[in-house]
């Protein structure tokens, strides 16, 4: 595509376009952000409001029952279940992802004790390696070892307790290849754990088809949850009953409402549950999740790609004199939904680009990301924000007030 | 009050009585199970509408600073310190109730180490004791040790780490005399952990004035902060340096938004929190809370009393024939804001008040709780529930479809 009309005509002939008009966007504003908060899918304001005014101010503590808000965490477990290749019941929504990683971590570790290493990326999410250095401190004998992205595989022996892996990376994009790595670590013996934060909603998924073990993610991304939305956690059915959970809260017990002294964990899926479900959290998500029935993931996929693509090929021919350099894989297979690059005054130039609306992020020292949620962009949106980018460019806007901090943007 | 106009005189001279305009109530519902789910404040759906059509649809990313979403755990946890008694900075509002407890429980632990007792109430609500047991696999040597309320003073010696106590009952409402508890624990070289779950919004609480260590509670009860409302957390200003966090999540990271990839755990409070807060639920929390500015808890209390003296004093006039026993403390001080019974066919009696209207709950095995939220309810309404209680004793209402079973209700 090399004008702007091109565009046009494809977003035209996109056959997403249409849920585009199941957002709420905001006049003016092109939203290169959806891969840290997904925008306001506009069925949300109306079941919030159902649930807050009726659900709860004329239902009362009955609503439990009757609204089956006890029941959240499944039904809208199982819709997210179809999004990743997971069974129907391998899938609960609860607490954050960095919970979530605890406890799977702890199972883990529980699971393989003869076992000591937990094998990730040295550029995973920092809250994954965190929660990693928390094992620690709970199982003396862990060492957590970091490689590059590339050789993982070569890494895992016979010591590998766990791989946990972030599918994305939350910096380049860059794309493990699942499979292959639940493959390699099976053969060594060891369990895989998946955050799949950063591409669910976005790339097809096949927890289930690749033999994976364990995952978590956020719903607050391409899932467009809403800040702060419950994350979810997968065990794979015939671990289930395996799990010791650390977090033994009674929504995890076997039966939470006999209010029996002693622990006893649910069968299934249920005992990594721990306290009261966040039921405006679920609800929200749960009417964001509709989106997604009937739709076509590879489809998704072909357009996030596409949108990638279209951005990488604009930048680099129309900003080839200002200094970037491309920090993501090209391969559109290779990346996941957002694209980065690299520029020395990276932080001043995206607040550049906000100020004129156009809202991507930037993450330190050097990196500005954009992201392309195929749900609600179109590709003449990528053509504008390119000709914005090259307006900040040219009138050297990012350096007006000679502002180079960096500065926090979650 | 010896008949319903006296109610209605007491009503009209009370102070608290304007606060009831200040809730959304279902017409012809008599709620006694505010202890359970508080009712909902008006002021919060148009906070919740707000916040996700303004800062969460035209915002976006943005108001994680503009809305200051990521400063939510600290500004609503401000609003719970002056409720209960703490500093400015020593309580944050986070995930749910039993991850609370799990975080603090680790850190006590780990603040005691050459000692190994968790020293509780056998009565204690389960989920406490529930992640009490998760401890015991998590440090080997750790016992629980569980007595009956009045000989947790006697039962502290010098291998008690840790009294972990709900302040309020959940059964009885039986109220701890958390001063002395913690005069004793301090004597004897233990932390305190209160859970304020069932007292907070209703009882004067002064945990700095009494020398309480460390503290959680849950906000949907007295507090009115909805379904799943999030938790929160209290650790006594000189012990917050000291906590090493089990959940290290990068909430909780000294400077999350460095992506770092080592952990640091923040100064002070901060450390305690873990991942993303879910903002939906703090916003209506910290709506409802609103509702406490400029309220004397010294006069609540004095309602609270006042209602359940009046319910306890006219089922034992009215109903003395009917089989119920007092399980709750006779005298107003010793007990938090719920009265409970006890009789054969609690389950069964309940369903039919239910079924009038009158809401209350049932705790197996033979337990009616009646729960008294000042701010909404009137003497008016205790007068009317026993009313209706007297009709289904006296129609044998709760005996006509023979309906006898035990059920679940939260």
């Amino acid at each position: 595509m090399t004008d702007r009309a091109a565009c046009l005509a494809t977003d035209a002939a996109d056959p997403l376009a249409p849920t585009r008009d199941e957002f709420i966007l905001p006049e003016g504003v092109i939203y290169l952000d959806g891969n840290s908060l997904g925008a306001l899918p506009s069925r949300v304001p109306a079941a919030i409001e159902a649930t807050v005014r009726s659900d709860w101010g004329d239902g009362l503590i009955r609503s439990w029952t009757t609204a089956d808000w006890i029941g959240k965490p499944h039904a809208v477990g199982r819709r997210i279940a179809r999004l990743i290749g997971a069974g129907e019941t391998e899938v609960v929504v609860c607490d954050s992802t960095s919970v979530n990683l605890f406890k799977l971590l702890v199972a883990a570790l529980r699971l393989k004790p003869a076992r000591r290493v937990i094998l990730s990326e040295a550029g995973n999410f920092p809250t994954d390696l965190y929660i990693a250095e928390g094992m620690q401190r709970l199982f003396p004998e862990c060492e957590i070892r970091l490689v590059e992205a590339g050789d993982i595989a070569a890494a895992l022996d016979r010591e590998t307790a766990i791989v946990m892996l972030t599918q994305v990376n939350f910096r380049t994009g860059a794309v493990h290849d699942m499979a292959a790595i639940n493959l390699a670590a099976r053969a060594a013996g060891a369990l895989s754990l998946w955050d799949l934060s950063h591409s669910v909603g976005a790339l097809p998924l096949d927890l289930g088809g690749c033999a994976s073990d364990l995952a978590v993610g956020c719903t607050y991304k391409y899932l467009n949850g809403g800040p702060g939305a419950p994350a979810f956690l997968f065990v794979r059915s015939g671990l289930q009953d395996a799990i010791e959970p650390a977090l033994t809260g009674w929504m995890g017990h076997a039966a939470p409402f006999d209010f029996a002294p002693d622990y006893r964990p649910a069968a299934g899926i249920a005992r990594n549950l721990s306290g009261t479900p966040p039921i405006l959290g679920m609800v929200a998500l749960e009417a964001a999740l509709e989106l997604f029935d009937g739709l076509d993931m590879a489809a998704v996929r072909a357009k996030s790609i596409a949108l990638g693509d279209l951005f990488i090929d604009l930048v680099e021919r129309t900003c080839a004199a200002h200094g970037f350099t491309l920090a993501s894989p090209r391969e559109g297979a290779r990346r996941g939904s957002h694209v980065s690059f690299r520029h020395d005054d990276g932080y001043a130039i995206m607040q550049a680009l906000i100020g004129r609306d156009v809202i991507g992020d930037f993450r330190s020292p050097d990196l500005l990301r954009f992201g392309f949620a195929p749900l609600y962009l179109r590709y003449v949106d990528v053509w504008d924000a390119v000709r914005h980018l090259v307006a900040v460019m040219e009138g050297r806007e990012w350096d007006r007030d000679g502002h180079h901090a960096r500065a926090a943007v979650t």
